[in-house]
């Protein structure tokens, strides 16, 4: 039950278009829905504004399509991250109005407008192997209903790549920066910018890149103030702590 | 040169109080300033809305002397981090005006009263042994203009002591959360808000926690959405993005 | 031999059913069955309480029905934990009822019905993902006699799922606690159980999960007490335990 | 308040020999007492039968002794590990009837003597040097109202040590296995009982020692059935455990 | 050449058989043989007493028939570890006498019979997964002249049937022993016989194993006297090692 | 009791010097003499062909006292490793005829001459800083019976001191080969000799060396066949087990 | 536009070939080029003497082809690391007079011949399995303009036939020394040369290798002065940095 | 003896103002200097260019004076790295025209002016932390001959002061970076220079910097091309190798 729909309830009680009774038995139904795998959180977009989202990973394709049916009967929007191929195949085919972004193995479905976005946030990635991740960021983001832009293949190595930016940089509320390889690139945007940067090692690279572990402790440790970190190739939780702080910057819904 | 300097300085050559070739002269110092061994960056505060922060590990006495003298020279404000007993008695006694807080480390030059801050950061801490991690965190935000509330010894091993205090930290615009030993409290606290959580582990623990290590590990593989975080015992940086996070939510200056 | 045989054969003895001599020929038998590739243990039913558990992982397929054979001709009870499909679908085509329970590969025979245990055995999962794990500890424990409940996705980001629970779990006479990512879980509860807790990390996660490490780390340092820890994805482990500690307080059987 | 106090004033309203108002205030005081520094959760010993435990390690003096004074009000028992000396002697000073264990770094009061406790535990260690958290881990069992038994220097490089005490050891209900170095105690141990075993690896050894983590990982995989994991030198966790293992053994009170 | 070679030539010098024109041109061959992809060092023999052995992984089928032909050129022995099952087609295909030992992934040609060697190795394994470690060590100091006995599955976690080969091991030279998981059997082993052992430590396991390392650590840090380690996995260094000590013990040649 | 003590024994029990019960009563006394904190092994020189050596790490002063004092009591010769200062003083003080080797950190008792050894143990170490490693395995081994030569400084960067060496190398039975930073020593002495080498990595080094963990590393992947490891500056495991190596080569005691 | 390109430009417009109009415009391109997935930079040999190299793991076959076709349509010279089979194929299909190097997945187009270079770098590899990587370090060199010369299969087991070569290696500017295991190879060419020596440290290996981390390790530790280190398997980077190396040798272009 | 010295001998043979049998004694002098403890390479001048450097760590201070005495009785120069306050002392009142270079721990003989070196080498570093380093550098490279210049303090959280310095680095033929923390400072220095850069890593930082950890893996994962890199803190390894690669570019000696 969203916020809108709980607001609803409410008024219709007021108003009488619902009895007392009906308004009880609706809001005394668990919020948790049990698919026997999985017990679903129907009040979470209640409480943390927005409903649950769908790990894809280690799933089974019968369990997936089951999950994302239920949230789709309780809710408009729809995020999954980490399909496979086949788990993506068979959500499309059983729930209607489902996208599939390939490259990032996201499916969305309700994903706002580029240009219906609130706010600003800016996702900027090191190369072109960081794109998956830059995606699975800008796509969470505006699922949380920021505006996104995308910087991309502005690597340290190249500075004027980056330079060139930077004034637009500073227009966004909250930053992503992606990089793998020596995670250099989110300590040179935090000296560039005033905002909050979350970075986001990715595991591209080799040998002594321990599979991002290395631009992971690059970025724990970055000299540049205003930086936080999630875990290697989260774009999800980057752009999800991304939207967060853009949200704060929010004019107040009341108001 | 902070933001307002600069703003009465060009008012001032409008006004034709100052010259336009004084006002010349006055901007185009050099943004660095040499001292041997540090080289100051005079225009951060322009740049990034607060002068530039001294970490105090590594810093013989002399040269952290030298560089509190130079800032306070230029700025009102002025934030040291891991000070020694020895490096902070030399600067007290150099620099009118410095605090020393003894249990953090830290030394502060202007800092706001509690009830003076914007907005609101709630710093959460798990255990005894976290609050010199949390009182870093807790005066960086304060010293950026944020307002501080801190829940102290509130580890999930305990929950009802969490539970009690859930209303309270729904209000803040940004959450600091501070927790060695496995590290749990951000994922709980993640779960029961719905504003940015920014993570700090702390070394406090003995044995497989490898000083700080297993807090990390745990807090980057956070299941709360809407978690990041910064290095082991980094109060400083959860502050500083705290407070930034805070300042997105701020009524814009000019309005 | 199982007690219960060894009883039998005494008795037989002393009721001259059986003759010293032939007692002397089944007693005398060497308590090693050597297989080739492995040495059976056959008194270990004897000696620990339960015939020795295959670990299915490592063995070829004609080894593996070999010991599977060779163990069913000594006792009435066999678990396999770690099975191929291979594997499985060979010593169901080679042992009279066996089971295969496909989700935790885990092979049984004489599995007592879910209400015939003693005691009881909470198993508690955090994710859809450590359900595998779950049910081979709960498949372990009742085959050591023990009656389980499970509770299952009742990670610490949702944590009114697993408020609900607390009082059923409290009367569990031991808990085995699953959990991946962070591995918050096993603290939470133990904070709110007053038995032992044993804790499962799994390898569900991925980057700076570093497969399980983290949470294993993480259960080591739990700040609850009365929880300790079994190896990554050892859900044969806990449930085994677990069962020994529920023997614990059994009514002794002579009694 | 412990289970026998709230008894008693529950039976005290029943026979009118307490008022209602008074019950109701006295049961309605919040579970938590706040020092400060330290919110002690005063309601631990109703909920998990045993007051809280001081982790004496990173706290000042001072704290120290409020927190162990504020205990010693409330409850006849105390334990307090990982103290300094200094630490140690300031309580002492200043709370009455306080031990100081020095070999093991604990602080008891109430500790009941060698022949009070009920049930068995025993504690196996495997060198002279791992005796300091053999003794952690013999107090807190005691402390929790287990009869303990200790068996010290029985390492697997001398066997017959070992097997010698193999009798008796079967009689504990649960075991507390102590070694450091190769860690292999536990494995050979478990092999010989049917008990559950609670290993605790020690920081004993050098180099690819790496302060324990050799004998964590060694015990973490240990091949035989029935042992689970502390962490390093962490006999306070494994004597709570088994004290707890050994509850569940205990004839019900009601009973 | 080997050393009978040499001392065939020379001799055939001294007897006016070979023209010291020709010897000159035969000892100066350079010792080494060129394949372009590898340069065989064909005094190895005559310096370490045995042929260069072939490290099969990472070379293609037609470097690795090439190789295999060339030693064959040279010497009678051929010892190849680690071939692929395609690799070992082809030098069966390509090399006459080769025989393919498939557990264990070796070559061989020219392996004296069980009972031809002089001395005694005991090769001794914990469990069936590492027998394939176990053969490979076996094999290799059957090649290098040694007799080999072998005793598997003989586990720490059932210490009887270990016990029973006691006496048995005491006879050996050099003993290799091999484990997985915990790693714990040389240090029993160690504690129990009076000569070198050579310890494996194998991959065997899951989880916090990592792939061998909590074995190997556990054995770097046996507290029995004694024991050295190897690679993991490296029955081949163990069977050499063990052979070397093997022949440290044999009458000399020349008496 | 010594081999040549109990030999003794029994010839005078044959020519009827001591009468059976009390041949009887000497050999029944336990095998394990308790000191309260340490179970001696009193049979050790019996089964392993050396008495107990004595761990001085983690001792205290009084009990690293009465341990020596009780071996000397039984035995001839003692050998403690890693004594501190203060410990090596007591133990002087207190034991009649104990030498102390201030770098290595040794006390010996019944150290036999420098050419008193039979056979012949070779330790070679690469730096200066190796020395105190190379002392410890040095004395070990004489004092298990073995003539020792050392060859010291002699690292890979110039080769020419070691290749001077290489022929003194070859008469040895077992070498020793001490080397701190990258640890690639052993690798080239191998590739020299035929004999087996026990590699020693030592903690010399810094930053990347891990304290020891890159040259450990490097001696278990060398390239030379006939190189087994020990802990890191385990000094002593090397030479006890290039003294057993040097044992199996000395002509049996009864020919 | 490489630094010829420019000049001709430049002269051009001087000699009023070409106007200043159109010079600008040239000028004035950005030098960036955009593909969308990448953005490539195109004043990269302008500024580093060589046209930006691609990566070619991680990218797709069609944005492979597209960042091929691109740089081919600036500058002469093309350098591919790390393709697929697949890519290689599409690549050479796709783009004229590309040379696919199979062994060390590296494409080249205007590979100088073998005796066009100047100056010498010499590759010194270690084994057979090094070779893959020892010919992505020649190639890389003989793209950038230095002759290159290769030793391979001189391990540090067979000094002899590595020090054959040593004079020969005395003649290189710049030395790149690739090896796998224990990675000793690099410290004994440092000191038989007076060169700059970059190390490679390989996958080559397994188990305690973890995958070229001790090759690494020993590599950083090297007691040989003049050695550096790249990442494990970065042929690339080492062959580029010897020929930067040659190049500081190279007379002034413009002398 | 040096170069010149040989030269010099070799021509007074020529002249016959030395005698071939006096040139014969001299030259057959052993190269090494045997002092006990260490064996001084007395030819290394010779061979490598610079007589042997001492590392002060972990040597007695008798040791030390000991050596530097003999390396000042062969060459005019001397350089000591990593010396204790203690043993800087020693030598400096042992050996006369020592200079101790207290910030970084160095003591120097024989060191040229700061105008009088050939080439230039430059030696950037991140923050006043690294300056120790950055000095350790340095002059080992002035004590090899190259000209140097230093830039302190140009971390990338302000680009601008290292963008100020870019025309000044690419005059470097070699370049020496040194950062801690985050290690991204070669990353960005390489994408600005076409020259060799070599890259130290710093243990400045804490937490999950692990000791300069995390600046060693960023700096292997470079994305710039052209940067090795060597040990933490390894300012000698890296001015040395600078000034070899420096040397490179010298006109020739004979020229």
């Amino acid at each position: 039950m969203s916020p809108d729909e709980l607001t609803a309830l409410l008024e219709a009680i007021r108003d009488r278009d619902v009895s007392v009774a009906e308004g009880l038995r609706r809001l005394s139904a668990p919020p948790v829905r049990d698919l026997g795998h999985t017990r679903l959180d129907t009040h979470r977009e209640l409480r943390c504004g927005f409903p649950e989202v769908v790990y894809g990973a280690g799933k089974g394709t019968r369990e997936l399509v089951e999950i994302c049916k239920a949230i789709c009967e309780e809710h408009a929007k729809l995020l999954v991250t980490r399909t496979s191929e086949q788990g993506a195949a068979a959500v499309l085919a059983a729930v209607p109005e489902v996208t599939h972004h390939a490259r990032s193995r996201v499916l969305t479905r309700g994903l706002p407008g580029e240009d219906e976005g609130e706010g600003l946030v800016a996702v900027v990635s090191a190369g072109t192997s960081d794109l998956r991740v830059a995606e699975e960021a800008a796509l969470t983001a505006r699922m949380l209903g920021a505006r996104v832009e995308t910087y991309s293949d502005v690597g340290v190595a190249g500075l004027h790549r980056l330079l060139e930016a930077a004034d637009a940089l500073r227009d966004a509320r909250a930053l992503v920066v992606v990089a793998g390889m020596e995670g250099a690139l989110p300590s040179v945007v935090g000296g560039l910018v005033a905002r909050p940067v979350i970075a986001v090692p990715t595991s591209v690279g080799y040998g002594a890149s321990f599979n991002g572990l290395a631009a992971l402790l690059a970025m724990l440790n970055s000299c540049a103030s205003g930086v936080s970190v999630v875990n290697i190739d989260n774009g999800f939780g980057a752009g999800f702590q991304a939207a967060l702080i853009n949200r704060v910057g929010a004019p107040t819904p009341a108001s």
